[in-house]
This record gives C-alpha cells, structure tokens and sequence, in this order.
C-alpha cells in the first residue's frame, strides 16, 4: 500500500480524499493554488504544497509543477478527484514517466472514452444501446444530413473530441443543417485540433441515468445501483438520488449488466460511470462514460455502507476489490443537493465572499455533508461554485427527502448567497416528489414558474 | 399518529428527537428553563414552553409546569428523553391523568425496573442469570452476612430503591459488614424513604454489556445487537460500541433471546435497555434494566441503519413496530466518544463559558455527530457536563477506530476545554485496541499512567 499520496485539487473533493487516506493511515500531500493557502484541503493534508497562481491553468491544471510536488514530497501516486486533470490522459502518461500511480483508469482507457464518437463506436460493439445517430466520424455534411432524416430531427451535431459545450449544435431541421454542420466543426477544430463531428437524436422525456462500475487488476468488475441525476439546470447536475425509484430490481440488474459488459470490453480499471438516458417504456442509451470519481459518489456511498475512494486507492495500489457484488446491497435512498454560492433570484449568478457563520445540522441518523467550508473561511471567484453536498439517506425515498429538507432548513452558511432555500422550493414539486423529473424539466417547467410564483425574477 | 410531541428534555437528545419528530411530520414542542433560552433546542422547536428558573427541579423536573405546556400547547405525547422525569413512574400516571401519551414503557414498568431488588427477583423468575447476591430484600444485616459468606467478599450493599450512588456501600470482609448495612439502609431510608436492602458480590475483569428491547402493543418484540460500555470513569461511560468485539454471532443470539424472554415475561412496552456484567467465560449476569432511550442508543442506530427514537414514536402511537428481527443487521461497527465539557488534567474538572469557534467534521462516510453546540452558544453550570457525542461507524471495529479519531482530530471547539484529545489517547491504548477493557481497566490502569506519563496530573 502507498505510504503517502498526493491530491491533485481542491475544495470538498479534495477535503473528502484527504480524510479517507487518513483513515487508511496514509500521509496526504495538498496541492494548492495563491489563492487557497488557507483552504481547508491545506490544513488538513499532513503537507501542502503552493503549485501556481489562482488561474486553475497555472496551478491545477499546472501538470509540471504538480508531477514536481509529488516527486519532491516522495508520493508514490496521485488522486485527481474530479474534473482538472482527472480525465487527462497526457498527464496520466507523465505520472507513468514520473513512476507514480495515477489513481484511475488507464491512458488508453481516458483516451478512448474521451473521444465521444469513438466511446460510441466502442459501446455499439459491445452491444450496449446508444442514443440514435451515426457511427464512428461523419464524412461530412452530406452524411450527416442522411443520418439525420434517420433518425429524426431535432438532433445535436457534437464535436468527437469535445467537452465543456464547444462545437456543439442543435438542428431543428433539414435547412440548416449544412451551416451548423460546417460551423460547429471550424469550432472544434480551433478548440481541439480536431474537427471531426458526430451526431445523435435529441431524446426527450428522458432521465439521467447513470451506473457506477468498480474493476481491479485481478479481473473482478462489480457495478453500483444507478443514480438519477435528471434534475439538472442546463446540463449542470443539481440534485442526485440513488436509486432512481422508477428502475425495478430487475431493470436494475439489466442495466448494472450491461454496464459490466462496456466496462470489462474496454478492459477497464478501478472506477467509473457510464450515463444513460432513459425513455418511458425504460429503454436505456449511452450517453457517455465519465473515467473518474463523481461529484455524486456520495449518494452510492451513503446508499451502500461503501467508501468508493478508499476502494479507489486500494485497486490503484493492487489490491483486490474489497467488495463483491453479492455485498453490495441498497440500504434505503439517498438524495444529494448540490449547494452553490451563486444566487437562484438573480439567475444563478456566483456569489464570492467570506463565510462569517457557518452552521452545520451535524446530529442524527443518514446525514453528511461534504464541503471545504469552515466559519471565516474565503470563497474565491476563480473556482466552481459548488462550496458544498447535502446527503441525506433514509429507509426509503420519502423519508430521504424529509431529511434533506431539514438539513437544507437547519443550515446555516451566512456571509456568501446560495441556492440553498431554493432546494426547499424544487423539492415541494410535485413531479420532483412523484420522481418522474426528466432532464429538461427544471429548465423548462419548474424554473420559469418558480420565477413567476415567488417574484424571484431576475433583478 | 400525534401532530404535537413535547420533548421534556434539553441539549443534545432534546435536538435529536426535535429532528426525528421533524422527519416525521410532527410538530415539536421545547420545553426550557431560563438559563437555556437561547438553547439550540429552543430554536429548533415549533413552540417553546419555558417552564422554570435554572435548577432542574425547578424546571426539567417540574412536573406540573411540564403538563402544563403539554396541555396548553395541545402536545398529545411527551417525549421524556434520558435522565430527568425519563424513569419517574409518577410523571407516566400524570401524564396519563391528562390524557396524554408518554413515549416509553408503562408506569407499572418503571417502577418493577426502578426498584433494584425486584428488578433481579423478577429477573430471576424469568431465567435469566443475575450477578450472586441475595433473593429479594435482605432481612436483616444477619441475612446479609450469610449471603455474603456464601457468594464471597467484597460484595456490595445497596439500597433496593437506590439510585444517585446513595445508600451503597462496599464490604471486604465480614468484620465491617453489619456497620455498613445499618449505616447504607439509614441512608437509603432517609433519601427514598425506603430502607430496605439487597447485595450483590463484586465481579472482577468483567465487561459493561447491554442489550437494548423494543416491543409494542401488538405483541412483537425484538433485540439489538450488543453494547460494549467497558470504557468507563467511576461509573460514567465514556467510550460505547456495538458490536462487542468478543461476542460471537451465537452467543450474541443467546443473549438477545435472553433480553427478549425477560422484557416479554415484564410485558414491556417501547424500547429499554438490560445491562450484564460479562465474565472472561462470556457468562451474563443481569444488572440492572433501564426503562427509556439512553446516551448510546446512537451507535446501535449507526450500526443498523434504523432510528430508534422514530420508532418510539410510533410505538407510543399504537403503531406496530417498523422493523422485523430479521431486518436489524450489523452493519460493520460503530464507536461513540461522549464529549464532555471538563478538563481531563484538572481530574476531569467541569468547564463552562461561551463556544467561541465550532469546527465539525462532518464529511465522508460513516459519521455522525449529535449535540446542541453552536458557534456562539453557552455551556451553563447547571446540568450534565456531555456536550456532543461523537460517533463513527465503519465495516470493522478497526476502522471505526480509525475513523472516530480523525474526527477526534479535526473538531474544534474553543472557549471551553473538553476531554476531546484525552480520547486520542485512550484509543491508542493497546488493551482498547485489544477490546479486552473491563469496566475498572481506565480508573485502575489506564488513568494512574496516563496522569504520569504526559504529565497531565491536576495541578
């Protein structure tokens, strides 16, 4: 096992990191940027090293200075968390060159999951479902016009190589598809050097569906039950639940086989999750696979009695798998809300700031909240805005809820806004409370009458 | 079920049941006396009832004012808590004159498990082993002398109605025994107005081990796993966990079904707790049966997932009971380290003052954290030194351990000195890590070294 590992970011994910290698008796190292020498990843981490200025590029993107942490302080292996360099496949290869355990999957693997068209070519050939659209690259314009009529318009035209929502387009029609087509690619080949384009259907009424897979290097491969992640703002995840109450023992059990069969084809290793859509009559399709620990591990945790990242740490230094599938058991529901310092009446804008008072309802039983926030402690405008995660778990979904509202009533984080309260608001929903929320519904249902209702218009 | 509970309690168990009457629906009722009008119990109540000046007499324990704000606030049942008005069978039958319901056992119950002497008699009558000592109330110092003899010195005399430590009193040989009899019934006559005695041998190298009941009135009864509360100082529990490392799966059977046979033969109502005394021979020996929720119901609750105080509710409703013997199962282990307000290196001298600074490490997995503390609130010198429980559950004792002392570790509570680091001590001790600690192993070994070793004696 590692004697000491570095945690290549920030925030609660660094913070959450941190306390499991502490508890597996493991020296941490921080990495921290100028603007977050007094972060709670910093005290807590048995050393911390500064790797740049505020710009994430010059610090946790910084893949030199942070190699150069981990080599000076004598780490054997490095946690990325999620997002930064998490799925980057370049940096996976230094740390290789460097003779320090990237704590996740395989170069290979990043890169050929990171390729949109490719990972969809890869699941077609290991017969799982994807969403209607091409196969492999478009030619051009002219195939994607005929793959288009296919399946049906409206439908998304996406860059191969892309992420963070450049070259992407929507087509309502036959018209403009050539434009866009032409458009989106000129786009991505600036952003990424590559210009290569696909398309898929737009699926409406459709959820988020995702499955967690765990592999290790002596073969055994186990998968998690799935989370719904439909409630999103745009395609940013808000709240998570696991299970999604609409999936039945056996569909889940489906689905988590389906997952095992794309992961083991690609050979995969240590964890990662594969997100579907899912239609009405339960039909599921690839969406895409994320290489890496998520943002909402925690509800799978508090689900299950299983800490993911300590399994992370346990496979990436090879060992077995702690768990098999026959243990993995769902203990009750979990919802996770994700708590931003961002204000929801002033359309979602970041809010910065110093939390003067901070009061956390610790006590009771399935609660957790994983966050770097401390009393005094600074929000800087250059990171994510997520500052926290509210879990709650309960014998089942309803009483989940119940307890997510009392924590979101009880919590007090003064000094900065968030979008706390506005949880209160989406869980009173009555679609939210029947589970049948689909993807576009907050965007295009719950928000705008919510705006309405409570005078919350933007100011 | 009831719209309106009143808690007749303060500080942590008054919050904790507050929220679990919160998750259920249920409006809470606060009762306080002056000195905790700013108490967290207070503000997290629907209504608070101030019911009395600062001593508890004149408040928590005053019954009629209590009453009074059950019933002037339309409260249909009283949640009693632990301690306080939690075992006075007179409190039930005023409850029950004014028509209100109290959560836990019968009145008639209370007081067959109050009085000492009956409770072993009873005991007896259902086959469960109780520690040697006399059958019923001693005659006479005479009787005594001849109990004695035959189950060997020391024994201890104590008073049937006792309680508080009054009216016990040790004998080493039979020389001193006829004195301390006369001296222990004139004091036990004097505060309970009931001289009668009884005597039980003192059992050397045992273990604190308790089984908590919970039966309701239709007729199902069942068990929870065992409580290890060897970690005491004099006889306060400092350190409880479940499982017990040493029992097995068998005997933890045996020992249940034993608890269940004596809270069945009572006909008991609600949850209560049987405690024994284990041998190095793993043979129980009841000691004594406590009517109500206790201190360390919250490792049994980390270790199966399942709320106990909701559960009281529901039972006092009239509802059958939510879970089934099959359903509790262990889940891994769990640890609880009661925070107390005192300084360990003055011989655990009580502290009060203003909570400047709370840092809770609430994140990750598996831990819980439940007290009335707040950034800014005031530890007052009326009441019980215990500021916060701690708890932390893991898949094995050993990484329970793990886990409570890196909360040990990052929680902050300045303004006042609690025994916090004493506990990182503690559980670095080889016998603690062993689980071979008996109920003296901390006064009698444990203490006298550490007081020299870190130089930590009272000054």
């Amino acid at each position: 096992m590692f004697s000491k590992v570095l945690v290549a970011n920030r925030g609660e994910i660094a913070v959450r990191i941190i306390r499991s290698l502490k508890e597996l008796g493991i020296k941490s190292v921080a990495i921290y940027s100028t603007a977050d020498q007094e972060s709670l990843h910093v005290q807590l981490a048995d050393e911390a090293v500064c790797v740049g200025t505020a710009r994430p590029q010059d610090s946790y993107l910084n893949m030199k200075n942070i190699l150069a942490a981990a080599v000076g302080t004598g780490a054997q292996a490095i946690h990325p968390g999620f997002g930064f360099l998490s799925e980057n496949s370049r940096f996976v290869e230094m740390c290789e060159d460097c003779g320090i355990t990237f704590i996740g999957p395989r170069s290979e693997t990043i890169d050929l999951m990171g390729n949109k068209a490719n990972a969809r070519t890869q699941m077609q050939k290991s017969g799982v479902p994807v969403i209607p659209g091409s196969t492999g690259f478009l030619k051009d314009a002219e195939e994607a016009e005929k793959v288009a009529k296919k399946v049906g318009f409206p439908v998304l035209l996406k860059a191969a190589a892309g992420g963070g929502g450049k070259g992407i387009r929507r087509v309502d029609d036959e018209g403009s598809l050539t434009a866009a087509y032409q458009e989106a690619s000129r786009e991505a080949a600036s952003a990424f050097g590559d210009g290569r384009m696909y398309l898929e259907k737009i699926m409406n009424n459709v959820k988020h569906i995702e499955v967690q897979v765990f592999c290790d290097q002596q073969g055994n491969a186990v998968y998690f039950p799935e989370r719904d992640c439909s409630v999103q703002r745009g395609k940013q995840k808000m709240i998570e639940e696991s299970p999604c109450s609409l999936v039945t023992e056996q569909k889940r059990q489906e689905l988590g086989e389906i997952a095992l069969r794309a992961a083991t084809a690609i050979d995969y290793l240590n964890t990662g999750t594969i997100e579907f859509l899912m239609d009405q009559d339960q039909h599921f399709y690839f969406m895409e696979m994320n290489t890496r620990i998520q943002v909402e591990h925690t509800v799978t945790e508090m689900v299950t009695g299983i800490d993911l990242v300590k399994a992370q740490v346990k496979v990436a230094a090879g060992e077995a798998l702690p768990f098999k599938q026959s243990e993995i058991k769902l203990q009750g529901a979990a919802i996770e809300c994700r708590i931003n310092a961002e204000d929801p009446s002033k359309n979602f804008f970041p809010s910065t700031g110093k939390v003067d008072y901070l009061y956390v309802p610790v006590g009771n039983l399935g609660m957790r909240m994983d966050t770097a926030l401390y009393a005094g402690c600074q929000i800087s405008p250059f990171y994510d805005s997520m500052i926290a995660k509210l879990i709650a778990q309960g014998p089942n979904r309803r009483e989940a809820i119940e307890k997510v509202k009392r924590l979101l009533d009880e919590m007090v984080i003064s000094g900065i806004t968030t979008n706390q309260k506005f949880y209160l608001d989406l869980l009173e929903d009555p679609t939210f409370k029947e589970g049948t929320v689909t993807t576009e519904y907050v965007e295009q249902t719950f928000l705008p009458d919510w705006k309405r209702r409570d005078s919350h218009a933007a100011v």
